[in-house]
């Protein structure tokens, strides 16, 4: 691994730096294990072959409970949500459009989202938020151009989650105008205030995973679920050269996980709350100025001289926090809260004792 | 699955097609276990959390051992070989270079590779063969203009192994022209006429995999190995946003493959070397014109109405072969030799009474 420097940072350059008296609010995966289910089938596990391209079928059928009027045809199961995303957007930029090569997106953005745009060939086109939620006026005259558009409530970084208003019509205006939708509720579970709005529509690619809901995030089991069976059936057909099947055991522990009881799912979310609860309280304690987030599991206060804090907490405080700007929020700062109530406490303190020297 | 017709016979709709009477020489992946070494760590494994992007150290250390001046830093673990390939060539692609977007493979090719060729948005160009091996006369002219060279010995489909002399005027000749060179070497353990000769050069990409040398085709852990630096970065900061780690537990146990005695190869050398003898035998016998390959698990003998073969051979006899189109070999059939010497010589059997009344 490369030596850190403030130059250097990022997200991945973070994966695997661990310490005892390192408290992280970097990472964005879940801290507590998975359901124990999903380790179950592992003692007698002996299959090695390939498996189907687009997914174990019964996997793909336990997932049609959660999708109104699916089928198992409809899914394609991928290494992670990040894969799905990948082909999808791939896929899409080889279609004969009208459209130009443009995907519109929020801004602050997850932080993959204008990488992989432009791995596939196309072009980020940004959205302007009012405090983390989409501006509809922005949004309406932007999709016009676009051929895709990729919405993420809950969203990370900004745990925000859009008015079903809005979600409806986004539906409404991209089924109309024939753009496709990329839909990433990879933390649909994980909502403080409602149940999850599910996008739907012709052209709709909702795009999931195992990570966040049931903590398997080193397993890599996305997936992807559209009524678009063209789309569908071309990222299959990219899927049979670029990376075959996804991981058989892997699928075989999701499989597991769709038959762990709703309630697994209840305690993490007031696990999440909890914590949320906390660190909220904290950070405004702290005087910093945030909005409280609806889902998913981050925060995302403005902080004077980000970078320098951001340096400045890793360096002297063993405190990992992310820069906004590496998700499109300059000025911001990104703390995800996937650590117990004792480390979020000892983390606010030393943020405190930081901003004391810093504002002395 | 969609239902099968002539027309739509491909290797990934054979995919899961399997019965007690179905004599499979369709798919190409070993047929006999993986060592049972790899299955020793499930019982008590439990791991969850995003590994390091670019692979396992301790994975990275291990595959040191079997190349030269190489240190973990020049490795990244993939989903499979497929997925080395298909990044290396995306970012291969995105380069500022004088040469033209062409890639250069021989004809017949491992049926994958046009296509990822163009989905990372660039051009195939064809070698011509001398009975399954590159002619380098039309070598010497092509590659001038291209940007890379996409090197598989032993073959799939021919399993020819191409001369030490030939690999050794590639190295010379793409080093001279700065032409990147992929050598895919997934089969460099199953030879049966010399020890693998490793392609090496300051722009090789040496693609590589777990799954036929210890059996673990759906578990999807692969790799590239290069010495150029900065290729190696590009790649891993690919994968940091289209699939992130590879998933964590398949390292695991492509690790603890790596620690099994050679004797594992050698033992399964000798019962894929058996297995060729028999089919070669078997083959000729029954009146076709072949090559008897000298590694990897595959014949392509010429057929008189290829597709006739492939569809009558499965529909009337239960019997899967690949059609040689599928890989750039127009008027042949691939046959995979990964089934027991039994079933061998079952499905000789049903080929010869086939050609029988085929030449009545």
């Amino acid at each position: 691994m490369a030596t850190l420097s403030k130059e250097n940072l990022s997200p991945a350059a973070f994966i695997g730096v661990r310490g005892d008296d390192i408290i992280s609010f970097g990472s964005g995966e879940p801290d507590l294990p998975p359901p124990k289910e999903v380790y179950k089938i592992l003692p007698h596990y002996k299959d090695f072959k390939y498996g189907v391209i687009q997914g174990l079928d019964y996997l793909r059928d336990a997932l049609t409970r959660q999708y109104p009027d699916s089928s198992a045809d409809s899914f394609v199961i991928t290494n992670g949500a990040s894969e799905a995303l990948d082909m999808t957007l791939r896929v899409i930029c080889n279609y004969e459009m009208s459209q130009s090569k443009k995907v519109l997106m929020t801004k602050p953005y997850y932080y993959s989202y204008p990488r992989l745009v432009e791995f596939a060939g196309m072009e980020p086109v940004f959205i302007k938020t009012n405090l983390g939620r989409i501006d509809m006026d922005d949004f309406r005259e932007k999709v016009t151009d676009c051929r895709a558009v990729l919405i993420n409530s809950p969203s990370n970084p900004t745990g925000r989650v859009e008015a079903i208003s809005t979600l409806k019509e986004i539906e409404t205006l991209t089924s109309d105008l024939g753009v496709f939708v990329l839909s990433d509720e990879v933390y649909k579970d994980l909502i403080y205030v409602r149940e999850n709005y599910l996008i739907q529509g012709p052209h709709v690619v909702t795009i999931n995973s195992f990570s966040k809901t049931y903590a398997m995030c080193g397993f890599r089991v996305g997936y992807l679920w559209s009524l678009d069976k063209r789309l569908v059936q071309d990222v299959i057909a990219m899927k049979t050269h670029t990376s075959m099947n996804t991981n058989i055991l892997g699928q075989e522990m999701a499989f597991e996980a769709t038959k762990v009881p709703r309630k697994f799912i209840d305690d993490q979310l007031n696990i999440w709350q909890e914590r949320r609860d906390l660190l909220y309280t904290g950070l405004k304690d702290a005087g910093l100025e945030l909005w409280n987030p609806e889902g998913a599991f981050y925060m995302l206060p403005k902080i004077n001289n980000a970078a320098d804090f951001v340096w400045d907490m890793f360096t002297k405080y063993n405190v990992i926090t992310y820069l906004g700007d590496w998700f499109g929020a300059e000025g911001r700062v990104r703390f995800s809260y996937a650590l117990d109530t004792e480390k979020i406490e000892d983390g606010v303190n030393r943020i405190n004792e930081y901003l004391a020297k810093r504002w002395k």
